[in-house]
């Protein structure tokens, strides 16, 4: 049986949306949940909840959260009754098999850095995002914020991080990676993205398509696209400010006249389904790639259903056996002189 | 009397689009116009055009064009008879004030450098893009697609000539800067956004407001976003790839039910508008910035009231003395020991 711990502080909806999705989850499958929060409260929410006798649920109790705007590493070091820090405790001591927090994505990332450790053979751990394409499937853009000043070698571990990822957890058979960069031909781009791309082309195999090009990420043509953290962080946001600006634009454009009025009332199913479709929090969360122990990290506004598909996800990586599949997918870099080159550099200047 | 040379060979409506687009402004405006592409295509044309009598328009015979898949340095130093070449030697020679093309950004760039030579005091020329914000406003973006490998005093340079772009052109008094990032806060972003904040700050003074994030490009709050010419470029497609899907699983969407279908149909009209009000082409043409000589890129997709807007904004940059106002924004950046050693630097190195 896996053991799943739950950040009951983490996200907006703290602690109902955590404690609500942990007992929907426990009431389906075989899983043990271990919540992490103030005993209490927990105590409190679970009398409310009915059916909850005979799960196997603990609570550990954990007074504080560590939010994202404090300083993080120091943050970590003094703040050892905060969930995030007792959660990775517990991962490192091997009582839980996975974490699933809605807290901040800095607090987990530094968390899982200076308590269970950073993946051997990766030099920098990746934020993914798991953005739905127009033909149904679903892409993993990685990474969008944790490392802006990346190398190349640095991309090629993203890749087969991603690739590990669009299998294991997406059940891509076999998995489409592109460099997303400004034209598709060969020798375009900035230093990073050509030195990548020969990176990439030289230890990926097959698996490694190319270039993309920002307007066809979500085409449905690539599984997996890896950028530095800068541009993917902004490519992120962009695809999120432009989808709210059009669905406003609209709305208020539907808003103008009699007719319009009328066509946004009849129209409103169609708007909900195409919002839904592209709402990536929906799809619950994502790993957080490149450590040593196994955290997933729900968007802060989850509802119970997204942070519920949250733990199953993490059910999903336990089953696939991610965190070996990327150990064994780092291990099987076919050698190159550039990348050997590239990590003697990373070695010493990193 | 302004003189301007258009371009007929270039862009996917050529050689009607330019011409009759020459011939609208020509009878509008107080202008000369050289007609550049093949002699007897245009006179023909010409003769289907009523009312061309008693214009200033001559005709620059130029039989050929660069396309954008030739190795553009080359055809430039190479067809010397193409119309790009033609234009910018006029410009040279002082024979016209101004051109005006839908053609290759990368050959006008190309021609640009190569004949009348980038200016003084710029190290780096820049592709910008005009877009409409939600406010209706008008963003200036740049750089977009030149220069994928910035240096931070290049983006400076940058921030100088888009504040005159947004003077002169948009006649923004007072324009607001930022810094395309990926947090608000100083000290966010990769080392180029953090060296060049540092820059921006100490040389911009008050028009320079900090960081923006991509999700708030179009927000209305910044009339100028500098960024390196890599992630301007991600960031541009990446506008036009979610619009675009956006309004396609919108479309697909409202086809599904009779209900939605009716809707379609009356709500038509403010698709219509807020297409119209995103569609940037619509603007008519930017100006290639860093540039000796005045050259404004029209879209390849222009049509001909497109391509006229983008005749009238080479009249309004000669009106305001566009290049005269980059040359003085870029001799008064305030001396700063940071400005001092990058360009020293790049005297070395570039």
């Amino acid at each position: 049986m896996f053991r799943i711990a739950v950040d009951v502080l983490g996200g907006d909806g703290a602690p109902d949306v955590p404690i609500e999705a942990a007992i929907a989850v426990g009431k389906e499958q075989n899983v043990e949940i271990a919540l992490l929060g103030p005993e209490e409260i927990i105590r409190d929410r679970l009398r409310r909840i009915s059916g909850t006798t005979g799960l196997a649920v603990k609570i550990v109790h954990a007074p504080r959260t560590i939010s994202g705007s404090e300083a993080q590493v120091k943050a970590i070091r003094t703040q050892r009754d905060s969930s995030i820090v007792r959660g990775f405790e517990l991962l490192r001591s091997g009582e839980v098999d996975a974490l699933v927090s809605a807290g901040s994505t800095g607090a987990l990332m530094a968390g899982g850095l200076l308590i269970g450790g950073r993946m051997p053979g990766i030099s920098r751990p990746a934020l993914p995002v798991c953005a739905p394409s127009v033909t149904g499937g679903r892409v993993v853009l990685l990474d969008v914020g944790v490392n802006p000043d990346a190398k190349p070698h640095h991309l090629l571990q993203y890749a087969v991080m991603g690739i590990v990822y669009s299998r294991g957890l997406l059940k891509v058979r076999d998995p489409a990676v592109y460099l997303l960069n400004i034209g598709e031909e060969e020798g375009k781009g900035n230093e990073l993205a050509r030195a990548a791309y020969r990176l990439m082309r030289c230890s990926l195999g097959n698996a490694f398509r190319g270039n993309i090009e920002a307007r066809d990420i979500l085409s449905g043509k690539a599984d997996v696209v890896v950028t530095d953290g800068f541009t993917g962080n902004v490519t992120l946001k962009c695809i999120e400010g432009v989808a709210a600006i059009l669905f406003g634009a609209l709305k208020k454009e539907l808003k103008a006249t009699f007719r319009t009025k009328i066509a946004g009332i009849l129209a409103r199913p169609a708007f909900v389904r195409v919002k839904n479709a592209l709402d990536y929090s929906e799809y619950g969360g994502v790993p957080l790639l490149g450590l040593n122990t196994l955290c997933i990290k729900c968007h802060g506004s989850s509802n119970a259903k997204a942070f519920a598909n949250g733990i199953r996800v993490a059910l999903s990586a336990l089953e696939s056996r991610f965190l070996d599949a990327i150990r064994e997918g780092v291990a099987g870099l076919k050698p190159s002189e550039e990348a050997e080159e590239a990590n003697h550099g990373d070695q010493n200047s990193d």
